[in-house]
């Protein structure tokens, strides 16, 4: 694949889902990242004091795990997928006032599982901030990215630190 | 409701969806924006030459739109509502090789539409990543935020600059 | 508004959801309809003989029934809507060799629900044809039209016969 | 099978999901026809002046592509399936002031694909009926049929002409 | 409406969603409760030991408040309801090793929110059961049933203990 | 797997989607079963009288077909799944007023279909509760529990009587 086109465009300029029918189903694995950005006292509320440890953080999760299971649904050239493995974890980085979120998707089948890690990132973000969002109107999703990739023709791949 | 609470955790810290039965029901609007960043090889491809001008942020810009109709499916926490306007737009920013996603919910109900107008934008975003991550593996998502709100108790409020 | 222009379709030429924040909610009601047809011999399984008098019709009927729920899923400018009135219908046409679908859906509201009652006769007509299909390559799903419409700023509507 | 039943119809009468957990996984493909007739002023509101040159027909192609995805969800006996390729085109025939939709589904698995094609072709014909109603009740979605299927135990069938 | 009648079902015996078109919008609520027995070892690990005290039972509470989103695409007759408050609570009752789960949806609608209720309740079961069959395979979801119901025309209504 | 163990929660004690990777795929198949116990009145007028035999027992049938397929949707732990038969039944036990409802769920995959099968049945018992709701507030839906159960590490298991 040249890096000159976009392989959901044809020659006529018009997106299409690409069509997978004849590659190979192999073990394909992904993992995304992305952090929610809040005020220091938000931090507070969330990884201590009046929540129990872990139930905003539970809730997104959960969130991100069954965001995963829409995403042909969500994404429009998303093809249907059967994953095998949907792991989500919030990890609060206090010098920051962030919490990051990472997830990972992995099956065996004939297309790539980026989309699925990163929509379950999208969800869990957005989950946390719908919790937050009463007492900090500034929070901010940033990030979000691929950071390590297995499986299909192009390999392992792991993105700079 | 003081600062110090979160509305979604309740004494017993346990995460719950906020009962709005007793709100009244007023115009509420919200508009939110995030930014696809990209390579510039990859910002050229998506704005000129190869694709149809557009048809990339065509797809996004419906996805996002459905996506908005989906959230309370998405975000455990969030009520079903009714939304009477859904805008979203995708504007390339060329001095940041990113795409500008802006979307824009509205409805006459007991609660905010800010998640359903981010939740638009994160899934405008997902989409373009999906449809130009076969050349350009280092794209970002970042920067989703809530940028005006409209209604409700609160009333106007807008994201400094 | 004029019949020269796509209520749809903004000045730049770009597909929008149509913002009826500002409509008022009244009584509306749309009724659509449309015909399967096949061959002698399948429509003779349909109606008699092996199947329960019935059956095959009463598992479209209630196809209809919750496809016209999920309307605004598929349709993407479409809005969420809160139906209080879903009939589909099912009668022979011995004549046609046909089945005929109606469908009427009914709100109160500040949208129509034309696409309510097609989509409702749409996902009917699909139904029937999977029932069919092992036996009957030929089957033609036809006429999909909406045939009355109430309330709303354009008032009472029948299709001319 | 013999064509004297319906393979959905047990002996009982009772429609039942056909159980293909026995049949062997092949590559299966399928594509459907539809057509959705407008007034000729309609017509040419679609294909040229006020619209971009084909963003009707770009957002009435998504839904259907995305809308065979929900193909199982919709049609209450279907196998959840998992497509390896969705295309729908969307072409104007202007002797017949209508435009064509054809939708082509593939995948190797159990079963064949045709309400998968069939769904895709329905849900874009409704989206491009819910663009132009406004301005042209008189819209019909006409002869949604199978023109081609292959794979499976019956082979390669073509529609006559 | 009398005790004669099923109100889903028609003079001519076919099944029907109620027309609900002229109800009055009122405050409805209703609550269900129901129980996920399991063996007593089962029981010990739900509570405490190695489950983060609450984990399961949180997935099953988020479940449910899902689930009762969703009633209306999967109960065929329902209509869509814009649920103002959903809370569920599982809480252990150890005299019988089991899980209750009570669920209490409101809104102001022309239609009750039993179902709602009932379907969360049901969903959250399912969820507890989903989380120990691999160390249980004798669980029971038993006695789901409505235990309060107010608004409408039938007023207040509460089971017998 | 040791007894002592739940399998959806971690080290740390955080439910979490077992990962299925690495097991075998090989055929799978579960029955449930539950039963729906109304008011003697309630039950004659199901299984005679007014309602075409069979109507209300014929869309709990399909409901709970498609809920089965809506399973990994519903349960958040719950992998994708691409189930090859669905079997729903409902028969009516007049020693008890009640009816009982089996299904069975299989395919070839890499876990089982307990929760399928449970889900179907589940969904199919609240469908009967809905149209019988209006003359029978007394309807409790019990004893849903696995019944049998094949493939898989643990080979075939019965429940007893």
């Amino acid at each position: 694949m040249s890096e000159q086109r976009l392989t959901h465009v044809d020659e006529a300029g018009t997106a299409r889902m690409v069509d997978v029918s004849d590659k190979a189903a192999t073990v394909r694995q992904a993992t995304a990242e992305g952090f929610v950005r809040v005020a220091p006292e938000t931090f507070r509320l969330i990884v201590s004091g009046q929540a129990k440890k872990g139930d905003v953080l539970g809730v997104a999760r959960l969130a991100g795990i069954m965001g995963a299971k829409r995403t042909h649904e969500l994404i429009p050239l998303c093809h249907p997928l059967m994953l095998t493995k949907i792991d989500v974890d919030l990890e609060p980085v206090e010098s920051e006032n962030a919490i990051r979120v990472t997830a990972t998707c992995k099956l065996t089948g004939k297309t790539g599982v980026e989309m699925e890690a990163l929509t379950a990132v999208g969800v869990a973000c957005l989950t946390v901030y719908d919790m937050v969002k009463a007492v900090d109107r500034g929070v901010t999703i940033t990030d979000i990215r691929l950071i390590e990739k297995e499986g299909g023709r192009s390999g392992h791949w792991k993105a700079a630190e």
